[in-house]
Protein backbone atom coordinates (compact mmCIF):
# COMPACT_ATOMS: atom_id res chain seq x y z
CA UNK A 1 0.00 0.00 0.00
CA UNK A 2 2.50 2.28 0.13
CA UNK A 3 3.34 4.97 -3.12
CA UNK A 4 6.98 6.10 -2.76
CA UNK A 5 8.37 9.18 -4.36
CA UNK A 6 12.11 9.24 -4.88
CA UNK A 7 14.09 12.16 -5.85
CA UNK A 8 17.41 12.49 -6.86
CA UNK A 9 19.77 14.93 -8.95
CA UNK A 10 20.57 14.01 -12.76
CA UNK A 11 23.39 12.47 -13.86
CA UNK A 12 23.05 9.10 -11.93
CA UNK A 13 22.23 5.88 -13.60
CA UNK A 14 19.45 3.91 -14.91
CA UNK A 15 20.94 0.87 -12.09
CA UNK A 16 21.87 3.23 -9.34
CA UNK A 17 17.58 4.60 -9.31
CA UNK A 18 16.23 1.10 -9.64
CA UNK A 19 18.67 -0.18 -6.58
CA UNK A 20 17.74 3.08 -4.35
CA UNK A 21 14.00 1.75 -5.29
CA UNK A 22 14.83 -1.52 -4.28
CA UNK A 23 16.76 -0.71 -1.48
CA UNK A 24 13.67 1.54 -0.07
CA UNK A 25 10.68 -1.42 -0.84
CA UNK A 26 13.39 -3.86 0.91
CA UNK A 27 13.50 -2.05 3.80
CA UNK A 28 9.74 -1.49 4.25
CA UNK A 29 8.97 -5.33 3.66
CA UNK A 30 11.80 -5.84 6.56
CA UNK A 31 10.86 -2.96 9.19
CA UNK A 32 7.28 -2.62 8.24
CA UNK A 33 6.21 -6.11 7.29
CA UNK A 34 4.66 -4.42 3.57
CA UNK A 35 3.84 -7.27 1.09
CA UNK A 36 6.67 -7.37 -1.39
CA UNK A 37 4.08 -7.13 -4.60
CA UNK A 38 3.25 -3.79 -2.99
CA UNK A 39 5.36 -2.02 -4.44
CA UNK A 40 4.39 1.20 -6.59
CA UNK A 41 7.20 3.93 -7.08
CA UNK A 42 7.74 7.44 -8.86
CA UNK A 43 11.85 7.61 -9.15
CA UNK A 44 12.22 11.19 -10.80
CA UNK A 45 15.53 13.13 -11.36
CA UNK A 46 16.24 16.65 -11.12
CA UNK A 47 18.41 19.37 -12.43
CA UNK A 48 20.83 21.41 -9.66
CA UNK A 49 18.31 24.63 -9.36
CA UNK A 50 15.35 21.55 -9.03
CA UNK A 51 16.52 19.43 -5.68
CA UNK A 52 17.34 22.43 -3.29
CA UNK A 53 19.09 21.18 0.05
CA UNK A 54 20.65 23.07 2.73
CA UNK A 55 24.18 22.13 3.25
CA UNK A 56 23.87 21.34 6.75
CA UNK A 57 20.65 20.21 8.96
CA UNK A 58 20.73 19.21 12.55
CA UNK A 59 24.20 19.02 11.92
CA UNK A 60 23.99 16.59 9.37
CA UNK A 61 25.62 17.83 6.20
CA UNK A 62 24.59 16.62 2.36
CA UNK A 63 26.04 16.59 -0.51
CA UNK A 64 24.31 16.65 -4.68
CA UNK A 65 24.02 12.76 -4.16
CA UNK A 66 20.96 13.84 -1.46
CA UNK A 67 17.93 11.53 -2.12
CA UNK A 68 14.75 12.35 -1.11
CA UNK A 69 12.24 9.37 -0.25
CA UNK A 70 8.51 10.43 0.42
CA UNK A 71 6.53 7.60 1.35
CA UNK A 72 2.51 8.18 1.45
CA UNK A 73 1.43 4.38 3.26
CA UNK A 74 -1.69 3.52 5.62
CA UNK A 75 -1.54 4.59 9.17
CA UNK A 76 -1.03 2.21 12.09
CA UNK A 77 3.11 2.01 12.45
CA UNK A 78 4.31 2.06 15.59
CA UNK A 79 7.12 4.54 16.16
CA UNK A 80 9.63 1.26 16.82
CA UNK A 81 8.73 0.35 13.24
CA UNK A 82 9.38 3.28 11.92
CA UNK A 83 12.62 3.85 13.63
CA UNK A 84 13.37 0.56 12.16
CA UNK A 85 12.60 1.80 9.28
CA UNK A 86 14.48 4.59 9.09
CA UNK A 87 17.49 2.68 10.13
CA UNK A 88 17.40 -0.53 7.74
CA UNK A 89 16.53 1.81 4.34
CA UNK A 90 20.05 4.05 5.43
CA UNK A 91 22.09 0.42 5.84
CA UNK A 92 20.27 -0.83 2.79
CA UNK A 93 21.04 1.82 0.53
CA UNK A 94 24.92 2.00 1.70
CA UNK A 95 25.61 -1.40 0.50
CA UNK A 96 23.29 -1.59 -2.44
CA UNK A 97 23.61 1.88 -3.65
CA UNK A 98 26.82 3.46 -1.85
CA UNK A 99 24.53 5.71 -0.61
CA UNK A 100 26.17 8.33 2.10
CA UNK A 101 23.63 7.92 4.96
CA UNK A 102 24.24 11.64 5.43
CA UNK A 103 21.83 11.62 1.99
CA UNK A 104 19.14 10.06 3.05
CA UNK A 105 16.29 12.44 3.74
CA UNK A 106 13.11 10.07 4.63
CA UNK A 107 9.42 11.14 4.92
CA UNK A 108 6.07 9.66 5.33
CA UNK A 109 2.95 10.70 4.74
CA UNK A 110 -0.05 8.65 6.60
CA UNK A 111 -3.14 8.42 5.11
CA UNK A 112 -6.54 6.00 6.30
CA UNK A 113 -6.62 2.31 4.65
CA UNK A 114 -9.69 2.90 2.86
CA UNK A 115 -7.38 5.52 0.77
CA UNK A 116 -6.66 3.05 -1.85
CA UNK A 117 -7.99 1.51 -4.89
CA UNK A 118 -5.28 -1.44 -6.36
CA UNK A 119 -6.96 -1.42 -9.76
CA UNK A 120 -10.52 -2.48 -10.82
CA UNK A 121 -12.55 0.60 -9.64
CA UNK A 122 -12.11 -1.10 -6.04
CA UNK A 123 -11.38 -0.28 -2.98
CA UNK A 124 -9.57 -3.63 -1.98
CA UNK A 125 -8.92 -2.33 1.73
CA UNK A 126 -11.97 -1.25 2.38
CA UNK A 127 -14.32 -2.78 5.29
CA UNK A 128 -17.51 -4.02 3.25
CA UNK B 1 -9.82 21.68 -3.34
CA UNK B 2 -8.28 18.91 -4.93
CA UNK B 3 -4.37 18.85 -6.19
CA UNK B 4 -4.36 15.56 -8.59
CA UNK B 5 -0.96 14.14 -9.28
CA UNK B 6 -1.56 11.91 -12.40
CA UNK B 7 1.83 9.99 -13.47
CA UNK B 8 2.03 7.57 -16.22
CA UNK B 9 4.59 6.29 -18.55
CA UNK B 10 6.51 8.15 -21.50
CA UNK B 11 5.11 7.54 -24.92
CA UNK B 12 1.67 8.49 -24.92
CA UNK B 13 0.38 10.97 -26.77
CA UNK B 14 -0.80 14.64 -25.15
CA UNK B 15 -4.14 14.24 -25.76
CA UNK B 16 -4.30 10.79 -23.56
CA UNK B 17 -2.79 12.42 -21.08
CA UNK B 18 -5.49 15.37 -21.34
CA UNK B 19 -8.20 12.22 -21.49
CA UNK B 20 -6.62 10.65 -17.87
CA UNK B 21 -7.18 14.20 -16.21
CA UNK B 22 -10.50 15.12 -17.54
CA UNK B 23 -11.56 11.65 -16.30
CA UNK B 24 -10.15 11.99 -12.89
CA UNK B 25 -11.95 15.19 -12.72
CA UNK B 26 -15.01 13.97 -13.84
CA UNK B 27 -15.28 11.09 -11.51
CA UNK B 28 -14.10 13.22 -8.36
CA UNK B 29 -17.04 15.36 -9.64
CA UNK B 30 -20.03 12.99 -9.35
CA UNK B 31 -19.01 10.99 -6.78
CA UNK B 32 -17.46 14.01 -4.66
CA UNK B 33 -19.12 17.02 -5.88
CA UNK B 34 -16.03 18.91 -6.11
CA UNK B 35 -16.61 22.05 -8.38
CA UNK B 36 -15.84 21.76 -12.26
CA UNK B 37 -14.28 24.87 -11.65
CA UNK B 38 -11.58 23.03 -9.19
CA UNK B 39 -9.68 21.36 -11.20
CA UNK B 40 -5.47 21.75 -10.33
CA UNK B 41 -3.37 18.85 -12.13
CA UNK B 42 -0.07 17.97 -12.40
CA UNK B 43 0.38 15.04 -15.10
CA UNK B 44 4.01 13.69 -15.59
CA UNK B 45 5.60 11.44 -17.86
CA UNK B 46 8.42 8.87 -16.38
CA UNK B 47 10.89 6.78 -18.42
CA UNK B 48 10.78 2.92 -17.59
CA UNK B 49 13.16 2.41 -14.79
CA UNK B 50 10.88 5.95 -13.39
CA UNK B 51 7.57 4.70 -12.71
CA UNK B 52 8.09 1.71 -10.72
CA UNK B 53 4.75 -1.15 -10.32
CA UNK B 54 4.91 -4.98 -9.65
CA UNK B 55 3.23 -7.96 -12.25
CA UNK B 56 0.57 -7.97 -9.76
CA UNK B 57 -0.69 -6.89 -6.55
CA UNK B 58 -4.27 -8.27 -4.97
CA UNK B 59 -4.39 -10.57 -7.55
CA UNK B 60 -4.59 -7.63 -10.16
CA UNK B 61 -2.07 -7.85 -12.95
CA UNK B 62 -0.47 -4.41 -14.18
CA UNK B 63 1.09 -3.14 -17.67
CA UNK B 64 3.17 -0.54 -18.59
CA UNK B 65 0.20 1.44 -19.07
CA UNK B 66 -0.08 1.91 -15.71
CA UNK B 67 -1.65 5.24 -13.97
CA UNK B 68 -1.12 6.57 -10.60
CA UNK B 69 -3.51 8.83 -9.58
CA UNK B 70 -2.70 10.44 -6.19
CA UNK B 71 -5.20 13.04 -4.77
CA UNK B 72 -4.90 15.76 -2.07
CA UNK B 73 -8.17 16.64 -0.89
CA UNK B 74 -9.61 17.95 2.03
CA UNK B 75 -11.31 16.01 4.90
CA UNK B 76 -14.76 14.58 5.35
CA UNK B 77 -15.59 12.03 2.80
CA UNK B 78 -17.64 9.33 3.06
CA UNK B 79 -16.39 5.43 2.58
CA UNK B 80 -19.22 5.59 -0.07
CA UNK B 81 -18.07 8.67 -1.51
CA UNK B 82 -14.50 7.26 -1.71
CA UNK B 83 -16.11 3.85 -2.65
CA UNK B 84 -18.35 5.79 -5.98
CA UNK B 85 -15.05 7.56 -6.84
CA UNK B 86 -12.65 4.69 -7.29
CA UNK B 87 -15.69 2.87 -9.58
CA UNK B 88 -16.52 5.82 -11.37
CA UNK B 89 -13.11 6.59 -12.43
CA UNK B 90 -12.44 3.16 -13.39
CA UNK B 91 -15.64 3.41 -15.58
CA UNK B 92 -15.11 7.01 -17.39
CA UNK B 93 -11.11 6.06 -18.02
CA UNK B 94 -12.03 2.79 -20.07
CA UNK B 95 -14.40 4.34 -22.12
CA UNK B 96 -12.52 7.89 -22.62
CA UNK B 97 -8.71 6.85 -22.47
CA UNK B 98 -9.10 2.97 -23.19
CA UNK B 99 -7.65 2.38 -20.05
CA UNK B 100 -7.75 -1.33 -18.84
CA UNK B 101 -9.21 -0.77 -15.17
CA UNK B 102 -6.06 -2.94 -13.56
CA UNK B 103 -3.91 -0.08 -14.55
CA UNK B 104 -5.32 2.46 -12.61
CA UNK B 105 -3.93 3.13 -8.84
CA UNK B 106 -5.56 5.41 -6.67
CA UNK B 107 -4.11 7.19 -3.49
CA UNK B 108 -6.39 9.77 -1.40
CA UNK B 109 -4.35 12.25 1.53
CA UNK B 110 -6.58 14.16 3.21
CA UNK B 111 -6.00 17.49 4.84
CA UNK B 112 -7.55 20.24 6.48
CA UNK B 113 -9.57 22.60 5.34
CA UNK B 114 -7.89 25.81 6.25
CA UNK B 115 -4.82 23.82 4.24
CA UNK B 116 -5.29 25.59 0.79
CA UNK B 117 -4.94 29.15 -0.34
CA UNK B 118 -6.47 29.65 -4.01
CA UNK B 119 -4.62 32.98 -4.89
CA UNK B 120 -4.29 36.59 -3.41
CA UNK B 121 -2.35 34.24 -0.29
CA UNK B 122 -5.80 34.09 1.54
CA UNK B 123 -7.21 31.05 3.03
CA UNK B 124 -10.13 30.91 1.26
CA UNK B 125 -12.15 27.72 2.80
CA UNK B 126 -10.65 29.00 6.76
CA UNK B 127 -13.28 30.11 9.18
CA UNK B 128 -12.85 34.16 9.84
CA UNK C 1 11.27 19.79 7.95
CA UNK C 2 9.38 20.68 5.73
CA UNK C 3 9.58 19.00 2.31
CA UNK C 4 7.97 21.53 -0.74
CA UNK C 5 7.22 20.44 -4.01
CA UNK C 6 6.45 23.68 -6.62
CA UNK C 7 5.57 22.89 -9.65
CA UNK C 8 5.83 25.50 -13.11
CA UNK C 9 5.37 25.84 -16.42
CA UNK C 10 8.57 25.56 -18.63
CA UNK C 11 10.11 27.97 -20.37
CA UNK C 12 10.54 30.73 -17.08
CA UNK C 13 14.41 30.79 -15.98
CA UNK C 14 16.54 28.82 -13.10
CA UNK C 15 16.39 32.54 -11.48
CA UNK C 16 12.83 32.47 -11.02
CA UNK C 17 12.49 29.33 -9.95
CA UNK C 18 15.05 30.03 -7.29
CA UNK C 19 13.57 32.81 -6.37
CA UNK C 20 10.05 30.89 -6.05
CA UNK C 21 12.08 27.97 -3.61
CA UNK C 22 13.97 31.25 -1.70
CA UNK C 23 10.48 33.26 -1.22
CA UNK C 24 8.26 29.74 -0.36
CA UNK C 25 11.29 28.96 2.13
CA UNK C 26 11.39 32.70 3.50
CA UNK C 27 7.64 32.66 4.12
CA UNK C 28 7.82 29.62 6.20
CA UNK C 29 10.39 30.87 7.97
CA UNK C 30 8.35 34.20 8.89
CA UNK C 31 5.37 32.64 9.76
CA UNK C 32 6.11 29.38 11.43
CA UNK C 33 9.50 29.69 12.60
CA UNK C 34 11.06 27.14 10.23
CA UNK C 35 15.16 26.98 11.00
CA UNK C 36 16.72 28.57 7.93
CA UNK C 37 18.72 25.82 7.39
CA UNK C 38 15.40 23.71 7.23
CA UNK C 39 15.21 23.88 3.41
CA UNK C 40 13.95 20.62 1.27
CA UNK C 41 12.88 21.41 -1.71
CA UNK C 42 11.52 20.05 -5.08
CA UNK C 43 10.88 22.33 -7.88
CA UNK C 44 9.86 20.91 -11.19
CA UNK C 45 8.87 22.45 -14.58
CA UNK C 46 5.73 21.00 -16.64
CA UNK C 47 4.73 21.72 -20.26
CA UNK C 48 1.31 23.22 -20.25
CA UNK C 49 -0.72 20.07 -20.84
CA UNK C 50 0.98 19.06 -17.67
CA UNK C 51 0.03 21.25 -15.01
CA UNK C 52 -3.81 21.80 -15.45
CA UNK C 53 -5.41 24.32 -13.98
CA UNK C 54 -9.36 26.49 -13.87
CA UNK C 55 -9.74 29.88 -15.71
CA UNK C 56 -10.90 31.05 -12.46
CA UNK C 57 -11.74 29.40 -8.79
CA UNK C 58 -13.51 31.14 -6.08
CA UNK C 59 -13.49 34.45 -8.28
CA UNK C 60 -9.75 34.02 -8.87
CA UNK C 61 -8.65 34.20 -12.20
CA UNK C 62 -5.21 32.40 -13.46
CA UNK C 63 -2.85 32.07 -15.70
CA UNK C 64 -0.12 30.13 -17.36
CA UNK C 65 2.23 31.97 -14.90
CA UNK C 66 0.12 29.71 -12.15
CA UNK C 67 2.35 28.08 -9.16
CA UNK C 68 1.40 25.51 -7.47
CA UNK C 69 3.32 24.98 -3.42
CA UNK C 70 2.77 21.95 -1.65
CA UNK C 71 3.85 21.36 1.64
CA UNK C 72 4.53 18.81 3.46
CA UNK C 73 5.55 19.68 7.29
CA UNK C 74 4.99 18.41 11.57
CA UNK C 75 1.41 18.58 12.31
CA UNK C 76 1.25 21.65 15.09
CA UNK C 77 0.88 25.15 13.41
CA UNK C 78 -2.26 27.40 14.49
CA UNK C 79 -4.75 28.69 11.63
CA UNK C 80 -3.37 31.89 11.81
CA UNK C 81 0.35 31.04 11.58
CA UNK C 82 -1.32 29.34 8.27
CA UNK C 83 -3.02 32.41 7.23
CA UNK C 84 -0.05 34.73 7.77
CA UNK C 85 1.73 31.35 5.78
CA UNK C 86 -0.46 32.46 2.64
CA UNK C 87 -0.21 36.05 2.87
CA UNK C 88 3.50 36.41 3.85
CA UNK C 89 4.35 33.90 0.40
CA UNK C 90 2.02 35.88 -1.91
CA UNK C 91 3.96 39.27 -0.40
CA UNK C 92 6.95 38.06 -0.75
CA UNK C 93 6.95 36.36 -4.07
CA UNK C 94 4.76 39.38 -5.66
CA UNK C 95 8.22 41.24 -5.01
CA UNK C 96 11.05 38.94 -5.62
CA UNK C 97 9.53 36.77 -8.23
CA UNK C 98 6.92 39.50 -9.80
CA UNK C 99 4.59 36.85 -9.02
CA UNK C 100 0.45 37.55 -9.89
CA UNK C 101 -0.97 36.74 -6.32
CA UNK C 102 -3.57 35.54 -8.34
CA UNK C 103 -1.43 32.60 -9.38
CA UNK C 104 0.03 31.17 -6.12
CA UNK C 105 -1.91 27.91 -5.00
CA UNK C 106 -1.01 26.28 -1.71
CA UNK C 107 -1.63 23.51 0.08
CA UNK C 108 -0.42 22.17 3.44
CA UNK C 109 -0.29 18.11 3.94
CA UNK C 110 0.17 17.64 7.43
CA UNK C 111 2.10 14.98 9.25
CA UNK C 112 3.67 13.74 12.58
CA UNK C 113 6.76 14.35 13.78
CA UNK C 114 8.28 11.42 13.96
CA UNK C 115 7.43 10.92 10.38
CA UNK C 116 10.84 12.39 8.88
CA UNK C 117 14.86 11.23 9.07
CA UNK C 118 17.26 13.47 8.09
CA UNK C 119 20.19 11.72 7.54
CA UNK C 120 22.40 8.90 9.08
CA UNK C 121 19.23 6.78 8.98
CA UNK C 122 17.82 8.30 12.43
CA UNK C 123 13.91 9.87 13.72
CA UNK C 124 15.95 13.14 14.33
CA UNK C 125 12.56 14.31 15.85
CA UNK C 126 11.45 11.61 17.21
CA UNK C 127 11.17 11.12 21.43
CA UNK C 128 13.76 8.32 22.84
Amino acid sequence: MPLVRISVRQGKSAEYRKALGDGVHQAMIEAMAVPPDDKFQVITEHPAEGLVYPPQYLGVPHSDSIVFVQITLSTGRKPQQKRKLYKRMAEILVATADLNPRDLIINLVEVSWENWSFGLGEGQYMKD
